[in-house]
């Protein structure tokens, strides 16, 4: 999505460990107009699978989420990573290793909001290790659901998630694929 | 707003501490049609004002503030609860009590994302005791903007956040204020 690429090059930076930051408009100050712009590209892209539901991560997967939900009318469920005020049999959980922060969380799902046989589209923010996606995947397997799609605004195609995702069938729809970052310069994929 | 009131009376439920579980359609799953109208009507209520950003608190808060945001046209910035990526110099903090989690966090925004003389309006999904709203309040005046008015989904009416804040002066608009909870009956205020 070129709209998305020119913004990373314009406003992104590079942080050492090749940590991408797009705080500006993406996960700590948000452009709505981008967001949305986004949104309907993830449409335009699963639009012609049966989706359900909108499944995410909070924080900063919740934005993207709904902006995407808006044009599939269907609910969004963001997983927490906080404990929940439900009690232990009423949720579903997985466990999270975040490469960047170097430690594991706990997601939580409540078992009102992932139903049997449901069609499940997974928005996230970012796709590196694909620690987060295998998270949601394990919840809704849990839950005896179908994960139809996999939707990520920025993924890091030198990194293993995107290529271990697809090489297990997923479908996997990135607006930005980040094929190498050398120094300070980003190469996307074409 | 009467559409939220509807929603909290049929799929809220109170927990003991008379917290009220909002998780079927704003907090945990998130029903899109309902966010955008009340969106919508932040906008109603706010929109005589110079607004010329809306900050917010993750996680719940930033569906909202998305939603509002569009009708105003201006970006959203959403205060961390965990650490960022950002050297301390670069940030503004500030100390958060949760009463309904008993901890202390605490939230930090960019300075690159709020400057001197701006209009900010806040968004969030509770107001409760106030403490979320008064930590951004104090950012806010640490980076010498303007709090030009405070919108909430759901304020609950018998504790002294919402009551503190006009007494300070602050416009705070409720969508729906919970005036008692008996047992498991919820009372709003007219």
């Amino acid at each position: 999505m070129e709209l998305l690429k020119q913004r990373i090059l314009k406003e992104g930076t590079v942080l050492s460990g090749q940590i991408i930051k797009v705080d500006a408009f993406l996960n700590h100050q948000i452009d709505v107009e981008l967001l949305d712009a986004m949104g309907q590209e993830f449409y335009q892209r699963f639009k012609h699978l049966k989706v359900d539901r909108i499944l995410t991560i909070e924080a900063s997967g919740i934005a993207l989420a709904i902006s995407a939900a808006r044009f599939f009318k269907v609910p969004v469920v963001f997983a927490k990573k906080a404990q929940i005020n439900i009690s232990h049999d009423q949720v579903y959980t997985s466990q999270v290793l975040s490469y960047t922060k170097k430690s594991e969380v706990t997601i939580s799902i409540s078992k009102a909001y992932l139903n049997a046989q449901e069609n499940i589209l997974i928005i996230d923010d970012f796709l590196a290790h694909g620690q987060a996606v295998l998270g949601l995947l394990d919840i809704i397997q849990q839950a005896q659901a179908h994960c139809v799609g996999i939707g990520i605004a920025i993924e890091k195609g030198f990194q293993v998630g995107g290529k271990h995702l697809r090489e297990q069938g997923h479908l996997v729809e990135s607006l930005a694929i980040i094929e190498t970052i050398d120094d300070q310069t980003i190469q996307f994929r074409d």
